[in-house]
């Protein structure tokens, strides 16, 4: 939570924090300004101080609405700095932030946030790192300060998810009664017209439903059937028909309107009948999922569920990632994710050295274990999200039944 | 275009060019991927070479569609990476690229590009750096070379840009008939209950128009009126009436579903009448267009239209950014900026020293004069989107009239 920064940044030594870039797709800005309709800004923060916002001048209404200090850089006259670097765009940028630092007083250890393009970051760093002594440029690699106290949701963010979460839930249901109320001929489903529904038809139900709800859908849904169902991140294809008895799997991860926070939840239906072999392995996914989720404590090290599913999965005779790294069939990635302002977001499950996540009270994360077998024609996930509350309970924020199969008119 | 890519390499002595990140909001990894939904990649381009296209396991059917050269990362095993750097994720990244530069010979001065955190970035390229004496890492700070290759369009490029164009022209046709439409009352625009129409209103209808012409809106319309159109990237009050007699500011940058191409316009409306000084403000700024492209000519520095639209503003007794750098009255910004995959792109307009950006063959860009006066409650601009052909033929890519007053019932 926004509460742990100072603690985070002097156990990592961090004198101060630089965010750049635009509030778009860009978790830590859209988190520091409170979703702010800023195109581009920096945010200092010095341990201990609020953060200031410096914006352009064209943006001072947008920047008055993140409610934090702001400064106009119109006022700083970067064209004077232009000048003076003559039309060195690097050097100006060097003697802007020089002044920037002056007047915030920063020095010592300073890291940088935000996404930027990645070689203009290693020059401009660079380049800063050598033009200021009193400082010395930090980068974090991995889970760095914002990505820990964002990890963690406050009682608001909570309910922002919670939210999307219903509405998420709602559309789940409306594409289940939207299918249903299609006939069937030739072991698909049909139009008014007799031809078959397809993958992009309900796609374009999906997206008029996001929108009404006032959703976005950034990294696009995935409705993928059959084969297609068994590439975990297959979006499936627009021109497909809806065949009875193949496994549909539909992951829907939308967020808020306006670039806020995200909702994640899959479900894997069979339209009519599922054949024996879906049945099978639905049942060996939703035990695993089951047992895990009676597994969940809070304080707990993500890794061990992963692990824990690996199991599970092994035991049934299913190939892993934990028997084969490299396996394309069985259970082929890791457990779940943290999600907020980002669609995968801390903690991580992946079973690796390194991954000391832990379930925090304030997290919010998904459980999705999953199996896929492209070469029998299908896959199967199914996916919630949960918040593990301050007083140590976990709730699930996602509202829908769990049945494969999808009765339709006709099968 | 990206047929210029290995000029540009030469020219910089560039030897190998890598692009990391998502499609999402990154605009170089769009223009190789051709749009492919990847979550995460890496694109690494030898010069004079072929881009080779490294994917995750789960996104194999996604990146096919690129039409590149793939390379599955899952068969490299990233977890043996890890274990071996003793769970130090940095270090196992440096492993991974050491092997992908391996594998594809990439030597000599290696470029970074796409956008991702800029802390991480930092600590990655000089870590890589030191690791790999066969290679130096270079970032360029400014008007990369995919900036560049991406600023002049090829004829596909020109075909998805002009498609948006004329729907975003359709659309803004469509809401002037959609206020038009609104009856009158104490001067502002009323709903059919009686209570006054607002921006949101108008905002909620724009929504349905672009989701029903498959376009996103990421950085959001601007539709200000008032004093808040006096601020050029003020986007409006959701809650504000439309009052007559008032300058709207409405300014429409969406872009192809799914993260594709950018246009982008902007009309300045009055409705029922438009007070003389707002008309005196608004011959002036559709004067300044209309001079600005009747003076357009191919290899032209872009820098010489800024300074001719300051000093034809001056001339009217208007304050500039070149009277004055800090002045948020008058004409407060430049000229016009390139787009396509970013809806500010190059070339730039600025009249600073080292812009010695031209209008090229195949280069789109918009030509956007204003006015502001906030303290005077109102503000104008007037934007088109412009491209030049190969044969030095300019083509205005808006079809729309630039009329200040909308006629309303019972004004």
């Amino acid at each position: 939570m926004k509460r742990d920064l100072d603690r985070l940044m002097a156990e990592r030594g961090i004198d101060a924090a630089v965010v750049m870039g635009g509030v778009r797709d860009n978790p830590t800005m859209y988190y520091l300004t409170n979703g702010a309709k800023l195109s581009h800004a920096t945010v200092i923060k010095r341990r201990g101080e609020a953060p200031v916002l410096f914006h352009a001048s064209m943006e001072r209404d947008e920047a008055a609405k993140s409610g934090l200090t702001t400064r106009d850089l119109g006022d700083y006259n970067f064209r004077k700095f232009i000048e003076e670097a003559q039309g060195d765009r690097l050097q100006a940028t060097v003697l802007l932030y020089t002044r920037l630092f002056e007047e915030l007083g920063v020095q010592g250890r300073v890291a940088f946030y935000g996404r930027r393009e990645q070689g203009a970051s290693y020059a401009f760093l660079r380049a800063l790192d050598a033009a200021l002594p009193q400082i010395e440029v930090i980068g974090e690699f991995d889970n760095d300060i914002f990505a820990v106290a964002r990890a963690t949701k406050d009682a608001e963010e909570v309910a922002r998810i919670r939210e999307v979460g219903r509405r998420v839930s709602q559309i789940m249901a409306d594409v289940v009664r939207f299918l249903r109320r299609h006939p069937t001929a030739n072991g698909t489903l049909i139009r008014e017209d007799g031809s078959p529904l397809t993958v992009g038809d309900v796609k374009q139900f999906v997206r008029a439903r996001l929108f009404e709800n006032r959703l976005e859908d950034p990294e696009e849904m995935i409705f993928a059937i059959g084969r297609d169902a068994g590439v975990p991140h297959s979006h499936g294809e627009d021109d497909a028909p809806l065949r009875l008895g193949q496994t549909i799997v539909f992951d829907l991860f939308p967020q808020e309107a306006g670039g806020g926070y995200f909702f994640d939840m899959t479900r894997t239906f069979c339209l009519g009948y599922a054949p024996p072999e879906v049945e099978r392995a639905y049942r060996d996914v939703l035990d695993c999922f089951n047992e895990v989720v009676a597994a969940l404590r809070p304080g707990a090290a993500t890794r061990r569920y992963q692990v824990m599913a690996c199991e599970l999965f092994e035991a049934r005779g299913h190939p892993t990632v934990k028997s084969d790294p490299t396996t394309k069939e069985g259970y082929v990635h890791s457990l779940g994710h943290g999600l907020g302002l980002e669609i995968h977001g801390r903690p991580i499950f992946a079973d690796v050295p390194g991954n000391e996540d832990t379930l925090q009270p304030g997290v919010v994360f998904t459980v999705e274990p999953g199996l896929y077998y492209p070469e029998q024609g299908f896959g199967i996930r199914i996916e919630d999200t949960f918040w593990l509350d301050e007083d140590g309970r976990f709730h699930n924020l996602t509202d829908f039944p769990k049945d494969l199969v999808i009765p339709v008119a006709g099968a």
